[in-house]
């Protein structure tokens, strides 16, 4: 089982390593919500996201044993896709990113710039299975995005670092893709914080983890869902990350337009590029303050800010600016 | 005439009411064009942009000298509106804000947040009329955006704020609309970073600044230009702002595409909310930095991040961060 420990020990690692990230909050969201809402602009990590701390501690962890790699695989066409790059140079291990054809200019661009190489296929399941075959070659370590301990106890150091600049918070919120960063932001929040609830969101369209929340056992998708929260599109959760987010207070599923409306606000009212994988916490945040008290705290991790063009534009395609932030009363928890 | 003392007494004036933006580079975008880019991200300020400094100078000034008004207004419908709807607040006087009734929904909803009534014209003829006709009354202050000596001064703080936090630069990049901010910018570098060229940059389709420095006299465009910059729409500069303007190092003028291309690549790369106005300065970094050395070091002010849908929406309709950005070769100095 992963601990606190883990996440201290992490904490240690890597804080050197990364930026402390502000944090942000809107008067005019505030009075909208009768609430404080603290924002953690992990937008501005290097790399553009949260990942860059699970791949930074599964390397140095492996430093200190003198165990690094000679190189370092890894398939994503997303975050965790830098993040790898991003730490394989710090310790100047040359690494592939296995990706799809499809994968964005932009993306591509940013992690050749961090020095990796790319190699693309057809299909996602192509690139699954061409890593799996990589990853058997002597002295390869893959890197996986959420579902193994190192990355666990990296992410959660996100919370720890918001929740020492925030001081104690009612609730803390955080998407949901695989589960590394809301199974850490667990158990560094039941740990600093123990007051606090720890509650979820997810694509309605991509709801594995509330379906597998509901029936007590890990539900995979058939098919790769399509949301505008990508980093969230992940078929299911893992091993490691399932029996932590069992403990979650609260979950909530959020529909397309809810994540569309969130996106406009935040990047409007904070003036950072938030990810719609980040702004759907959002819809959470309104509707758990919904049916709790006024004036509560609450913390929402902003886990990224890498959009590409054609996600900018979708998001901006309708006006949702026009329709000031309310609490929203309908209640969807587990 | 305006000399730096106004500044640094207007830093001291107003420091403790607003944020310290940071400064914030891309390591990437650093690379693509051989010297380092700083970023003044003043997006982040109160009210989502610079033009707090310059009311809250004007009014903290009035407040030292026991002359505060009994009511404020001015006309805008755009960061200048928020800004002293914003200053107001602070020292509870009343504040009109005449503006027209195309005034973004967005827009009017942050200056109605920050307190002040909204008045609304059908042409911004009218509205400048009505503002004239109300500042006569006894006890009203008409705050103006630009052509003013304590919003120049309050506008330099910028400048003052950015070097303190970069040390010596090559050059300072700001846009010019009615030339508040880029006055203020070059009294404050002349004295904290002689050595440094200041430089500006206006939209090529409103560009009575360039047209008024080249033919020596103060040139009024003919009708209100429609431009992506639209916070350097304003159709002249001013009998206080153009007498510093002439001491530019250099000024360019900048396409719309250009404007477009560079609001998505500071965005992308910075994680910010970037006006578009405050994004058209780079195309002048491009140009520059294609007509020197290489390894300059150059601070950019990035004066506000308001955007709303419409103009989002217009941003981002065409992919240009499939083109990575390089020096700009031909050369558009005054």
């Amino acid at each position: 089982m992963i601990s606190f420990a883990d996440v201290d020990a992490a904490h240690k690692r890597i804080s050197s390593m990364i930026h402390q990230t502000p944090i942000l909050e809107s008067s005019m969201l505030n009075e909208c919500l009768g609430s404080r809402i603290l924002f953690k602009a992990e937008c501005l990590q290097r790399t553009g996201a949260f990942k860059v701390r699970g791949a930074l501690n599964c390397l140095t962890r492996l430093a200190e044993q003198g165990k690094l790699p000679k190189h370092i695989v890894a398939n994503s066409s997303g975050n965790h896709a830098q993040a790898v790059a991003y730490a394989a140079r710090k310790y100047n291990i040359p690494a592939t990113i296995y990706s799809t054809v499809n994968v964005s200019a932009v993306k591509a661009a940013a992690t050749k710039h961090y020095g990796a190489k790319l190699k693309l296929f057809n299909t996602r399941k192509e690139a699954d299975l061409a890593v799996q075959h990589a990853a058997k070659q002597e002295g390869t370590l893959w890197i996986p995005p959420f579902n193994h301990p190192d990355i666990i106890a990296g992410q959660g150091t996100l919370a720890f670092d918001a929740l020492a600049q925030t001081g104690d918070v009612d609730a803390v919120f955080a998407p949901c893709g695989g589960g590394g960063l809301l199974s850490g932001t667990l158990i560094a929040t039941r740990q600093l914080c123990p007051n606090a609830k720890v509650i979820g969101a997810e694509p309605l369209v991509a709801n594995d983890a509330a379906q597998s929340l509901r029936s007590g056992k890990i539900i995979t998708l058939g098919q790769a869902p399509i949301t505008l929260a990508d980093g969230a599109a992940t078929p299911s959760v893992g091993h490691h990350t399932f029996p932590i987010l069992k403990q979650l207070d609260a979950f909530f599923e959020v529909s397309e337009v809810q994540i569309a409306y969130w996106s406009q606000w935040l990047q409007h009212l904070l003036k950072i590029h938030v990810e719609p994988t980040s702004a759907m916490s959002m819809q959470a945040v309104a509707e758990w303050l919904g049916s709790v008290a006024k004036n509560q705290t609450v913390l929402v991790l902003l886990s990224g800010g890498n959009i590409d063009q054609s996600m900018m534009s979708r998001l901006w395609s309708v006006d949702y600016l026009n329709e000031l932030p309310q609490l929203a009363l309908q209640k969807h928890e587990i």
